[in-house]
């Protein structure tokens, strides 16, 4: 598609053959070093540079990692963690020269596909597995494709592939205690689905901190992440004859959701309702009231993600799993103590 | 990376020499229609496929198409343009067997190195241009590198790229004269930077708009598209001696900001304060009150967007500038009739 100099330029400029530039920009012996200098600088001067498309026939690498977001574009399109995630992975690709191949598709059927034309057309070195759900058929799938891989926290399968973890459950923890020490006793968890382990361990670590609190975790109530489902999980829950006078959402977008709902409803949040979210999303930030959430290190688990795959890829032996800072929680206004103990 | 068969596993199965497969498979003339058959369907029971990297050298492609997102990570996580954007393109691409490799950068300079090295490397046969800005040098710099392109919108420089358009001054007008309807008189617009011809555009439609009705124009105040800018901006407009009773917003995010900002002054939305956004996102809708907003087919757009610009590479002669449907205003709960008239 480039116009650029190939190799016979710079040979026809040096006056050497084809042979001696090939072998002197491929850094390869037996090229005198006065003749590799010059052809070295002739090269430079034509601006030429090697093809990764060339690179990639003869090394059988693509220079180039894979992303699959399987998401409904409606939900996406709210959820601030995928931007923040590529910002971050883009982080540890640009300067190494490798490109990132994004694919969204809405259904898993569609996700298979994708990760078999990633393979088969030798379009990545491997790929950042994210969101991984409750026996993941996904990290078999990839092992069968010969696949590189890294994946978004542990899998609860076998597998080959290092781990980026960051472990939710001392945020979920913090946010629930900071609620108990506010006063609250009923506090209810509006939670992702258990078929992803993350919406899982976000349920478990609340019902562990309200058990080791002695308060009882009957309200838990699983959806789907949405914004939709947010807001009609909290109407369910304050439709209760005993509501919650706290909520913890297990993502900001299913809090900002709740938060209108309860405010539609001719509540105060916080007087009348605490909520907290799960994120930390920018946006939080600047709603009346700014939520109160819980903070994970996004960026940095891009970048830490898209370098431990570039050292699997070129097999370097300092392959392990990763623990990155665990997740935090961040106070703003949505909390207070519940108006009956006020 | 991964083991698949090759054409020699397919020549061994077939009892026939490396040449033919190769003939059958790219579908040349020479070969007995009852071969053909053979050798495919052995083909087929091996499981092979071509190679997107061994077809590109052959073909001078890529398969590929590139989207490099300028902006700041913060930014990009709260914008809900780009996942869906992304999404429509991916509607386009996936069925054609096409990758979309993307690049994020957070400055310009970061910007030109990254379409830079899309061309010197062959990652993809042509580039997506987002946010035009005013005498976009990056049109040239896409001509000067070979890329094939098309732009979102009309450039306001000389560009050989065919353009996908949405008119965003319909959605602009119409909210004002809903504004201007409620009875509102001093409506206030905070835009996003001149420098975006987005930004300017919408600005001059707000403009254009007020005039047509007789209303004083001056209350226009340039920011940044962040929720930052837009609650700064608001609360400066909140302290004049004269405050709007309505602001129209460039963006959702920053009538988010805005929004949280006037409720933070103990200011009821939309009874002492109208405002309107501008995307359509999905979470305006659950915020109370809900925002008022203009929407554009942002899915639509990726894809048209995409189809273009596959046409483009392929060398189609049917490639001409598209409009898409005009931006249109969508009334929710955060626009109401001022105070003062009631």
């Amino acid at each position: 598609m480039t116009i650029r100099p190939t190799i016979a330029d710079v040979a026809r400029e040096a006056g050497v053959s084809k042979g001696l530039v090939s072998f002197a920009l491929n850094d390869r012996p037996g090229v005198a070093a006065e003749t590799r200098d010059r052809i070295l600088s002739v090269a430079n001067a034509l601006g030429w540079r090697p093809s990764v498309r060339a690179r990639s026939l003869s090394t059988d690498r693509s220079f180039a990692l894979g992303l699959v977001i399987a998401r409904d574009p409606e939900i996406i399109s709210s959820d601030p963690f995928f931007p923040a995630f590529i910002a971050g992975i883009e982080g540890a690709l640009a300067p190494a020269g490798q490109a990132l191949v994004v694919s969204m598709v809405s259904n898993e059927e569609a996700e298979v596909a994708s990760y078999r034309q990633l393979a088969a057309h030798d379009r990545v070195d491997g790929v950042i597995l994210t969101d991984l759900r409750r026996n993941d058929p996904r990290i078999a799938l990839l092992e069968g494709l010969r696949l590189k891989a890294v994946t978004l926290g542990h899998p609860d399968v076998e597998s080959s592939f290092p781990a980026v973890a960051v472990d939710d459950g001392p945020g979920i923890h913090s946010a629930v205690e900071h609620l108990a020490a506010l006063g609250h006793r009923r506090i209810a968890h509006v939670a992702g689905p258990s078929s992803m382990l993350h919406g899982g361990r976000r349920s478990q670590s609340f019902i562990d901190a309200l058990r080791a609190l002695g308060l009882a975790s009957d309200l838990v109530v699983e959806t789907d992440f949405s914004a939709a489902g947010g807001a009609k999980t909290t109407a369910a829950l304050l439709d209760l004859d005993e509501p919650p006078t706290a909520i913890v959402f297990a993502n900001d977008l299913m809090a900002i959701a709740g938060l209108g709902v309860a405010q539609r409803r001719g509540l105060r949040v916080p007087d009348d309702l605490s909520i907290t979210g799960f994120d930390g999303s920018d946006i939080g930030a600047y709603l009346y009231p700014s939520l109160t959430t819980v903070t994970t290190p996004v960026l940095e688990w891009g970048r830490a993600s898209a370098e431990l795959l570039l050292r699997s890829v070129i097999g370097d032996d300092d392959v392990h799993d990763i623990e990155l800072p665990a997740a935090q929680l961040l106070v703003r206004m949505s909390t207070a103590p519940p108006r009956t103990i006020r």
